[in-house]
């Protein structure tokens, strides 16, 4: 994975979308956690150039989010499957979804929505909540330095505090 | 916004990884989220080109996740301030940071904690829970059509569901 090597791209987010920022490489996870295994599977359903598609299932498997493994049919092909990496950015996942639902989809409306198996009934919307249960949004929220800070990061957020405490 | 044309780049979480998928994008997000309204805050905390920065903006701006106006001092300065469609991406964010200090962290740990600032605790994973509370993984979930699908996609999720019956 490319890093950029300043302190400042340590950050988590950064991080995070460096591996799952590209859309087609979220549009094959998002094959992926529908259950798709097989390279021809993933061509169909995404109408991608498999030049392109190899690159971003390559992509993926470098990060972890992916592994491929041998077909059990005695053949050579491959298949992939979500990691334990992978299955862990399904909240990422719907979050995004859920925005861009909300924000930009066409007047019509989303163009998929995601059920609860078990019931048929939408999957909520998902929210930042304390550990009381109570909803947070941005302003409700601190950071602090956490074990990986620099002591840079470390003289910024002090900062920062400082600068909320001067409003 | 540009958007690809073809019917599969309805895909909302397509869409808002065209919106927030780009490192620097994100970046600015993060600031405005600390509370940063100013362009020379954002370029001294980012360490970031004028030119990058002025373009980050302007395509948040025209996204509608910031807004700009005057600085209310008199002079001619504008601010930046997070929009509701913004603020509404907060739960995104902080699932695709708990994924990255999760997978890709340094050895040293996550460089930033987010505290709930009322109780200083930290922020509890987010997950995708159900109407009754339970936590839902990708297996746990179906796509259905929404309001906005195309006949394509249509198709699309019923052959879906009928390979899912066939395994």
């Amino acid at each position: 994975m490319q890093r950029n090597p300043r302190s400042k791209m340590t950050c988590s987010v950064a991080r995070a979308t460096e591996v799952v920022g590209e859309r087609w490489t979220i549009l094959v996870l998002r094959e992926a956690f529908q259950g798709v295994t097989r390279f021809d599977v993933f061509e169909k359903n995404l109408g991608i150039a498999p030049n392109i598609l190899a690159a971003r299932l390559k992509k993926l498997v470098e990060a972890g989010v992916l592994e491929t493994m041998p077909v059990q049919d005695g053949g050579r092909r491959r298949e992939y499957r979500v990691t334990a990496m992978g299955r862990d950015f399904f909240p990422a996942y719907v979050a995004l979804m859920q925005w861009g639902d909300r924000w930009l989809a066409d007047e019509a409306g989303p163009p998929v929505v995601l059920q609860d198996r078990a019931v048929g009934a939408p999957v909520p919307r998902l929210s930042v909540l304390s550990e009381a249960g109570e909803a947070l949004d941005h302003t409700k929220i601190r950071r602090v330095p956490g074990p990986g800070a620099s002591d840079h990061l470390k003289r910024r957020i002090a900062a920062e505090h400082q600068m909320e405490q001067g409003r």
